[in-house]
């Protein structure tokens, strides 16, 4: 017996990578300290491309035309980190066809690039990893069904009888429930950690933090529409975050139903809702990870904070990067919590409002949570 | 308090798009019986575009530059699909940067089109879906620990009680454990089937069929490589499949361990894996759904067949399109069966090797299961 398809279909894939003018263009090519990217461009006038090791958007490097119309461009590797890039054909932005790794980024498709080293190391596959699952759950407060990630740790299935902590880490905006799993590396980062027993054991939830969205990506799932300027609106996606999807997950799985295995984190507009969940409702967590964003020093902050304050936590870790725009927010939250006599943990590094700030501080504060 | 972060957020969305010179502009857009593609491409000389639903990958459509380098082209609507398209911009392959929904067909992401109707009507959303999850699990046989996709049904979380059948659902060369997730609709048209009552609610089980590979497009876990030239290899994938990724789901999910609650069914390659692992393991399925693959007249086959007429089966179902080149191979298969007296049904549709038939074959045959 036996199985004519496997040939038939490694020549229907050689068809198409035919018919897409693709031959086996290595892109990118990291080696010793350089790293190469390559593009086949026939008609080309202008190949250049952004990566996000780039001071800024406005950065480009120009490709060089060469030999079949390879266009090509070598430059030193960037410091070890994961990096997002693309190319710019004739003005079009255009991701790297010879790279199967992507990472969506809202609604943007970006190659990636990995330079390995000590600040990546994490951000690679362990060797026991946990399990990713894409879950709906009823939002009777935002009125609809809605997706969201939910990592368990590995041994999660066998251990049966095994409890464990909970982290909700919310997106910024323009993301959603994939962010964390696509940009941030969660689940590897945690496998890392759990394997090197530098972090206990923890379910990571990650909710969708646009509260007229069922789900990302979806063929035909509309937004409900919110009236954003209703001051009602202002809180219902944390509202919800609390009241609905912290008792699915302590009904649904294996989690432990208190305050001591409860964290927060979540990075700019999922900062925003950090700080809004913990003080809206002080007590829910022992653990509170603000990240590039900023606190007001508005009406009723201070009454805000003493109850928190009161109601007790273990950890209130911020991190944010110098070159931030949420560093002068920052300093304010740090005042803020000062005055009110707050301990917290400023963790601060280089660099702006990027994934490469969000992945290397949930890789330093998932090692203080629930210990 | 609260929250500068979302303005913030919201000007750096907008600083990206205008880096990305992007501007929003309606792609795809399907209106009446027309469906209207748009690009911007400030310097291109050419853009064109090819689409699924074209005879042929060398079929093109030209679009025309109109205002402000905004290309376009209007096309009368093709028949309720779900398609996929890239455009090509001076030879260079480019996804819809103004389209968020994207398909990844083994290297490439595509750009998707919905045309609604009844044939694409299961391929959206459904109210009530499932869970949809990447596990990992270990394969002593193959040597590696590697990654499935899980689909368990809406309410499995909720009735801790209840028990279900499982299909493995196997994808073809090139595909990986994303491909009936992704391409397939595999969550989608379950969902569907089974909030309309025409399918028994079960477990969909994708594993990955590249022996030498842990997982889809990962970092860093390298491929095991097999000598497939060793007749001792031809199997190995599917007796890890029967002898390993049976019983892990049996043992982890509320999985009910029967002959009469297991299906198989598969796509090209995955069809040659779904006869070699009913031929080599009679009595483990009573759903074998090969779809668009062929079964060679080989010595031994006569004997193969026997032992699984022996060992009974409720179902032998056969997907292939009329234009696919494996539809000879089908009608080999066909023989085969009758001349050894086993039962059988053969779905033929119009097209050929292509995703917009194993979808069909997925929304006909999963009414069939388990019943």
């Amino acid at each position: 017996m036996l199985l004519s398809c496997t040939v038939l279909c490694a020549n229907a894939q050689e068809l198409t990578n035919f018919a897409f003018g693709r031959k086996p263009i290595v892109s990118p090519e990291v080696k010793n300290d350089s790293v190469t990217f390559r593009l086949k461009a026939d008609y080309a006038t202008i190949v250049s491309m952004y990566g996000s090791w780039m001071p800024s958007y406005f950065d480009k490097i120009d490709l060089k035309r060469g030999e079949n119309n390879i266009w090509s461009v070598t430059i030193p590797a960037p410091t070890p980190e994961i990096y997002t890039y693309n190319f710019i054909v004739d003005g079009v932005a255009v991701s790297d066809p010879n790279n199967v790794l992507m990472q969506r980024d809202g609604t943007r498709y970006l190659s990636m690039l990995l330079i390995d080293g000590e600040r990546s190391e994490n951000y690679k596959e362990a060797n026991k990893r946990g399990t990713v699952s894409h879950v709906w759950y009823d939002s009777e407060i935002l009125g609809i069904n809605r997706r969201m990630t939910v990592y368990t740790p590995y041994g999660y299935e066998t251990n049966k009888k095994a409890t464990y902590p909970v982290l909700y880490l919310l997106h910024g905006g323009g993301g959603d429930e994939e962010a964390w799993t696509s940009m941030g590396r969660a689940a590897q980062i945690l496998d890392n950690l759990i394997e090197k027993g530098l972090a206990k054991p923890m379910i990571v939830v990650m909710p969708n933090g646009n509260p007229e969205q069922q789900a990302a990506c979806t063929l035909n799932l509309p937004v409900k529409e919110i009236d954003r300027k209703d001051p009602a609106n202002a809180n219902l996606y944390v509202t919800s975050l609390v009241k609905e999807i912290i008792p699915f997950v302590e009904k649904n799985y294996r989690a432990i139903p208190k305050k001591s295995a409860r964290a927060i984190a979540g990075l700019s507009m999922g900062g925003g809702h950090t700080i809004a969940a913990t003080n809206l409702f002080p007590g829910t967590f022992d653990y509170i990870c603000p990240m590039s964003c900023g606190m007001r020093d508005a009406d009723g902050i201070d009454a805000s904070l003493q109850a928190v304050k009161k109601a007790g936590y273990k950890l209130y870790w911020i991190g944010c990067g110098t070159a931030d725009f949420a560093w002068p927010g920052t300093q304010t939250m740090v005042e803020l919590l000062n005055r009110n006599g707050l301990e917290h943990t400023l963790f601060s590094s280089d660099g702006g409002h990027v994934w490469y700030n969000w992945r290397y501080y949930l890789n330093t504060f998932a090692q203080l949570l629930f210990k």
